[in-house]
């Protein structure tokens, strides 16, 4: 990854974005970041809501036309995985996948519209992946693939 | 509570409002809602971030001169305890507790500006408190007093 702000980082996957999350120690439990209006990955507030994920379980493919997406994960370990099949995408092709989860994966991914993505729980405990969202969730701008698709190269039984 | 608006219930305390969330059964986990911008208890968006507190911990007390937080807790069992010591507030004096959490307490709460809060983590499991607040976080805004002040009338200690 290469930097392109201070605290973001640029993935493989043109347009998709990390910024690792402050996760500040208190009694009684740490106080962790997600998402400020001044973050440079704010892109406007729609909708935040949370997808739980039983371990092993696979959520995926999925794709927003309009929507930016915001994940971060504040409990359990969550793979995040990205297909590009954008035309004129200087990474059309490609996958990628992203580990989200305390305390050493506890970051910020931004998702741009126009991508497959899907998400699977690691470990032993529910994932939780929130995410917020710069446009209220519609079921209009969104298209789904079963997660074995052929049109995505990636398999989830590996 | 009284209900003033579809969906949402007036607490004992003047301002703090309740609003269910819904749990969307789906293959792999439920999808949890917490805020849209269409919701009858948003205010804006200033920031979202999450409080994590080990079991039986306490976080407590603050007050924020400014930020209407709203509260949610997609996993762990919370109790929220809200303490009114605002002039002419027609609950001045009030206690009142609230508990969070899945799957028989999945709601919303709305804290307005100039109420004494503070939270627990029931149960053997962590508490994760997520907080949308409608102005991102500033020192300058807040107070605190120490969790077994004289000044709130409620013992953490029962």
């Amino acid at each position: 990854m290469d930097a392109i702000a201070e605290g973001v980082t640029a993935s493989s996957i043109h347009g998709v974005y990390c910024h690792e999350l402050a996760q500040i120690e208190t009694e009684g439990g740490p106080v962790l970041h997600m998402l400020r209006i001044d973050s440079p990955l704010y892109t406007g507030f729609g909708e935040i809501y949370f997808s739980t994920i039983l371990p092993g379980a696979v959520k995926a493919w999925k794709l927003h036309r309009l929507q930016t997406q915001l994940f971060a994960v504040p409990s359990g370990l969550v793979e995040v995985v990205i297909h590009d099949a954008r035309e004129n995408s200087p990474s059309r092709g490609a996958v990628a996948s992203f580990l989200l989860g305390r305390p050493h994966h506890y970051r910020l991914l931004r998702v741009p519209p126009l991508l497959w993505y899907g998400f699977t729980a690691k470990g032993y405990v529910p994932g939780i992946l929130a995410n917020c969202a710069d446009i209220p969730h519609s079921p209009d701008e969104s298209e789904r693939l079963p997660k074995d698709s052929p049109r995505i190269p990636y398999s989830w039984n590996r």
